[in-house]
């Protein structure tokens, strides 16, 4: 297992970097504190993909933030990513981990308690647990199962693999970040909360002391 | 270069396969003469378009018939497919290249005369031109040139790369086969003149005898 920082996971989108261009989107969460960065583009072609990608990579590479390209494992290869993201549709993490090698980051979105009791925890350096709040990043055919509901999964996943890291996903912002946290995660994956506002590096650091105060708080407890 | 026959290119779409399953169609087409196919699959998730394209190279592997993925270096690294087919907007060849190694065919859409003289023929096993009929099976924002523009193209990449592999591709069928090779080119891909027919193997059949009777009369002119 490759060891990765969840702390304040950025998800960074062509589509939603509201004015910025990508690379200083980047740049600016990356500044503010972001721990490991994810390009996510379901819209592009492969060679504007591909571009975007290098564009990130460039932007976080001053400031040693790992970059994950979701799904797409070509683009991954292409660029020289320090890993992926993928989910219940994309490739198999197996066939993932095959074609990237061990020292590729590798996570997967769990949604549902199947999900959770399926993952192939051998083969993963963390996973993505969602359902805590509701998200307005992506369309999600399922609702949000509430904080409650997440715990619940959070503690399935803890007892399937102790020492899998989890990040909390969809919804998150500075508001509600300690929640997840409390509730036993190691970070929060966010794209809405940290690209929306004008200064993003102010949003990713407010996000990032939030939840380093809950992860200290954690500790003590 | 890998040696490639290029003459009856069949392109399988899951979108397009008029009722049949993606498999059968890729069967038939292979029974009729197909002597090379790729999956094009531009909606699917990765983790179907994998599924779809393990069925499709089942499907073939009796026939010998070699399976190229449209765009997806990650789909045909996944399945070990044959090689890809890359168009303008995909990755460039030459990360293609690099990622599949030298055994694996890549093939290159051309769509303009900029395209032709841009080629990085060095990296490519053939080269698709179009333009000479009006295709009804993807969206194109160029009109065709028609058959003396389609011929002038052909003579242009000839004259770049007297040796390379030439596939004629959109509106071709077994009524107008004929004028693409005798334009010089080396066979002709083709996805609704064979998928849309209830008997694709007879309509790979006929399609493959013109082909190879235009290809014959060219040798003894």
């Amino acid at each position: 297992m490759n060891l990765v920082d969840l702390r304040l996971y950025a998800i960074v989108d062509p589509e939603r970097t509201a004015g910025k261009t990508l690379a200083d989107l980047a740049r600016q969460v990356a500044e503010g504190g972001a721990t490991l960065a994810q390009l996510r583009d379901k819209l592009s072609d492969t060679r504007p993909f591909i571009e975007h990608a290098k564009a990130v990579q460039a932007a976080l590479a001053p400031h040693r933030v790992p970059l994950l390209i979701n799904d797409r494992v070509d683009v991954a290869l292409a660029i020289g990513a320090d890993g992926v993201h993928v989910g219940q549709t994309d490739m198999e993490a197996a066939d993932a981990r095959r074609l990237l090698g061990p020292k590729a980051i590798i996570g997967l979105s769990l949604k549902s308690m199947a999900d959770i009791e399926a993952a192939p925890i051998e083969l993963l350096d963390y996973v993505a647990i969602g359902g805590a709040y509701t998200t307005t990043s992506k369309e999600t055919k399922t609702p949000p199962v509430g904080l409650d509901g997440f715990k619940t999964r959070v503690a399935a996943m803890r007892a399937r693999a102790p020492g899998m890291p989890i990040v909390a996903i969809a919804g998150i912002d500075a508001s509600n970040a300690a929640g997840v946290i409390d509730a036993g995660t190691d970070g929060v994956s966010v794209i809405s909360a940290l690209s929306k506002p004008a200064d993003s590096v102010a949003a990713a650091r407010e996000l990032r002391d939030v939840v380093d105060a809950a992860l200290a708080k954690r500790g003590r407890a």
